[in-house]
């Protein structure tokens, strides 16, 4: 009898790293994951990290394939995926054939865009997570990726067509910590109303340097308590994201799916709907699907049993 | 034989004290600064730094009377002199009068404006230099203030009729010292090119939030150097702040005139050029020449002798 296990996909970003073993119909039959994220690895020792987490699953099916999307295969990673650019479908991500380990590990490239000045935006792991969006199939629409690097992408006919990057969350704790706004900020607690009246004022504006002051000067004038402040400001840069976002979508109409951690992607729902837009939460699981639907893309899977 | 000395100016802004003696005529006899900012003051001892600033004047001239502007009139500074809401001329600012000292000491206040949204801004020692930008009276035209927080101003018919406050300088050193560009950035050596290169891509841009990533990923792609990125980004959001600055004015064809810093000065006059547009540089004694036109429309100046 064949095993039932189909493939080992990793989601192996910059600070952690998830197993998922993949069954033959593209069900997660087990999940694990360990702190072993890239910058963790010393000297190179990607595979004693690999085998650390599944080798048991490895030694239990030596010819399991292995697909690897994610920070490894950066630069700083395993093997370095070079880009590939876009447009591109799931079998457009030609894999990247590592052979440091005891079979083939398959590396997710990532992707780069080139904006109408040649300036290039990059992603690397959000692909596959973008692809694995949605549980019947990848879909057409507008994906939000929520995080210290924002990334926003486009499918269309079953390409990815468009994406960019925006720096929201590391652009919020720089200035939450080291400006001149920080300093009106005495806690960190949730204001719904303070982080509505941001998110209005962010995404109703052509531009964020001159309305990141009113974080002063609301608190200032005694129109925003101090513990409102943080909230604010964090609405006023999602809302600033999300004007930017449509403005170089040009404002496609396209449902919004919104993929990661359920607590963030609440937040950016609750943004996009004081900004007149609706958005959906993927599913968990978007990376493993993701994996699966490229591995297939990719002619990875074992034929399946007769 | 009345004295020659007609006015006191002091510039006392948060890191520094600058006195003005100016004669009967309005030009300046003597200049003085001292690190006796806001900031640095101990226990309210304002009128200790004052004398120390300007002692030997003051006994010399018993009714030399004396004007201050800048964070002096804040709520950290001497006595708190409630802002003017634009628009507003010289002759508006009525001066608030601190008794504190031998002497009246006569506060410039600051300025506020509310936006459509009802939020404000504010300046605070800026009025003065804008009403002091020209030797030959108060013009018209659309004044910059750039630093660490840029202020734009329009002037019309003598008026400022309205003024934004842009973060650039304070965002560009959170973004460089504690962000993931800051970790591209080796020094920051001028470098004339990047710097173009980011100003005319920030001054092209709809915003800013996505546009910043880009210094990370030219970097990443070898078409920026380690020592061009502090350039590139620093011109890019100067790009980005012109840009801002000229939608919120509607495109208004107005004079551009710089106050401030020559060398700073000159950084935003390249800037605006890569933008297409073009600025004077405001003659040295900006505010010592505002505070004269200030007190004069306050009927502060003594009658002129006989």
């Amino acid at each position: 009898m064949p095993p039932e296990t189909a493939l080992l996909g990793l989601d192996w970003g910059t600070t952690s790293l998830r197993g998922y073993l993949i069954g033959k119909d593209g069900t997660v039959l087990a999940e694990r994951s360990a702190g072993a994220g890239i910058l963790h690895i010393q000297n190179g020792a990607f595979a004693d990290a690999l085998m650390d987490l599944a080798g048991d699953w490895l030694a239990a099916d030596k010819s399991l394939p292995i697909v690897a999307s994610g920070m490894i295969g950066s630069r700083q990673g395993w093997s370095e995926a070079p880009y590939v650019e876009i447009p591109t479908g799931a079998g457009g991500l030609t894999l990247h054939r590592h052979g440091g380990f005891d079979r083939p590990v398959n590396i997710v490239p990532g992707l780069a865009r080139r904006d109408a000045d040649g300036v290039p935006d990059v992603m690397r792991g959000e692909e596959t997570q973008i692809f694995g969006a949605h549980e019947n199939g990848i879909q057409d629409g507008l994906m939000l990726l929520p995080g210290s690097h924002s990334k926003w992408a486009l499918v269309s006919d079953g390409l990815i067509t468009w994406f960019a990057t925006f720096m929201t969350g590391e652009l919020y704790s720089a200035l939450r910590d080291h400006t001149i706004l920080g300093r009106m900020i005495t806690d960190d607690t949730d204001d719904a109303a303070a982080f509505a009246r941001g998110v209005k004022y962010g995404c109703d504006a052509s531009g964020i340097l001159q309305r990141l002051f009113s974080a002063r000067t609301l608190a200032l004038f005694g129109e925003l308590s101090e513990h409102q402040v943080a909230s604010y400001l964090s609405g006023m840069l999602i809302g600033a994201e999300i004007a930017e976002a449509r403005a170089l979508t040009e404002n496609a109409g396209a449902q919004i799916t919104i993929i990661g951690d359920p607590e963030l992607g609440q937040r950016y729902r609750t943004a996009l709907t004081h900004c007149g837009l609706a958005a959906d939460q993927a599913r968990k699981g978007a990376a493993a699907r993701g994996q699966w639907r490229i591995a297939a893309a990719n002619g990875l899977l074992r034929s399946p049993a007769p």
